[in-house]
């Protein structure tokens, strides 16, 4: 397979055309965003970690009945995808209070949420991913009533098996951040990444955040806490 | 049956006790506010206007089978309604975009929505009565699946009653709020008011604002919208 033009460069990714036309190829950034990208950076290596701790995740999720973009890692930053049409929506994922919802319900960072909460933002950079609900995503013609039951349901299906895969690694899964896809199909698959730059993770036993809150915040040790990520779940 | 001591005074409202322990006393005032709490005002009139518009338009739903808590009107300003409990959620019902949904989504006011837009906000002064969705109410615990499933049911029929019942008199439906009430048995009953406050109304013909906007945009003429409104629905 040739890797042909780049189609899409977005903040941490770029996405390139390639000669079978129902795969793309992702290559993953050292770049950081934060705020809707007025907080700017680069995090050495991220690249490589969030595209292997990516891939590992969605084999995982693959295995348990969960599809997913994933096709095959080709090197350290880059993996070969099927292409998809995203949908237009990030779907926050929250188990305990934290980020957004803390601020916006002033319940304090660590509270325990007593039902899994999803959220739905509309991915549109210049609206700033305004927070949305069903009602609006099916005025907008964003998705249909059937996608949006599927889309739910695999996202806490997702979160029970990562919540449950990670604990084991004593690593807390805060909340994060899905983005799915529709292949030409309409299937809808699991599409973009899962890494410590759309999860929060903080470590079961003291609570050290090991995410891209540590950038975010200026917290210090932001590689270090990446590739901690990436040895927990990978072993090296 | 005695008016006692007022329990309740809001920005629109005050609310008092009576000797019948299942019933209160609201009286409306005429002070006006917008931008939760930031602006400030009166419009002459407005009391006597909004409570007789409020218990002509419950005593329609009445007749068309939603629980409201009309009881008696006492004077132009004074109305008895059921004791109830109000649950802390703001219902925003939307057929057309305008205000806080065209800001967000940058839908120009007075576009048609493919479909009726539910909003629930968290009714909560200190955060700015935030928008929550679904999930953060049942985390919240502010009402169960069952109540919520209803007061969406709910909030749907009204739409269609008002909007048609107003269509007749030349008002288009643009948006509304709602609220809703628990009684002691915990039955749900519709709250609060349906008032030009809490609606925005727009005359079919020459598109004219007759609702609160006047007095948030500084438009003009806002005793005149009310007026205007409570001359067609009442013919007073």
């Amino acid at each position: 397979m040739k890797k042909l033009e780049q189609v899409y460069e977005g903040k941490a990714k770029k996405v390139f055309r390639t000669d079978d036309d129902n795969l793309y190829i992702v290559s993953y950034k050292d770049d950081a965003t934060a705020f809707n990208g007025q907080k700017k950076g680069t995090i050495a290596g991220k690249g490589a970690i969030n595209n292997q701790v990516t891939n590992h995740l969605m084999k995982l999720l693959e295995r348990e009945g969960i599809p997913t973009h994933f096709v095959e890692e080709i090197s350290e930053t880059e993996t070969v995808v099927k292409k998809v049409h995203i949908i237009p929506l990030e779907v926050i994922v929250r188990n305990i209070a934290a980020g957004s919802l803390s601020k916006r319900l002033r319940l304090p960072e660590g509270t325990e949420l007593k039902r899994t909460v999803l959220e739905y933002c509309y991915k549109n950079d210049e609206l700033g991913d305004p927070m949305i609900n069903e009602y609006h995503i099916f005025a907008l013609d964003l998705a249909t009533k059937e996608e949006l039951d599927l889309i739910a349901d695999y996202s806490l299906r997702i979160n029970e098996i990562l919540s449950s895969y990670l604990k084991d690694l004593n690593i807390q899964l805060i909340d994060f951040k899905l983005e799915f896809g529709k292949l030409a199909d309409g299937t809808i698959v699991l599409a973009d990444e899962i890494s410590p730059d759309t999860c929060r993770f903080w470590d079961s036993v003291s609570g050290e955040k090991l995410d891209k809150d540590r950038f975010r915040r200026d917290l210090g040790n932001v590689e270090g806490a990446y590739r901690e990520v990436m040895k927990r779940l990978m072993g090296k």
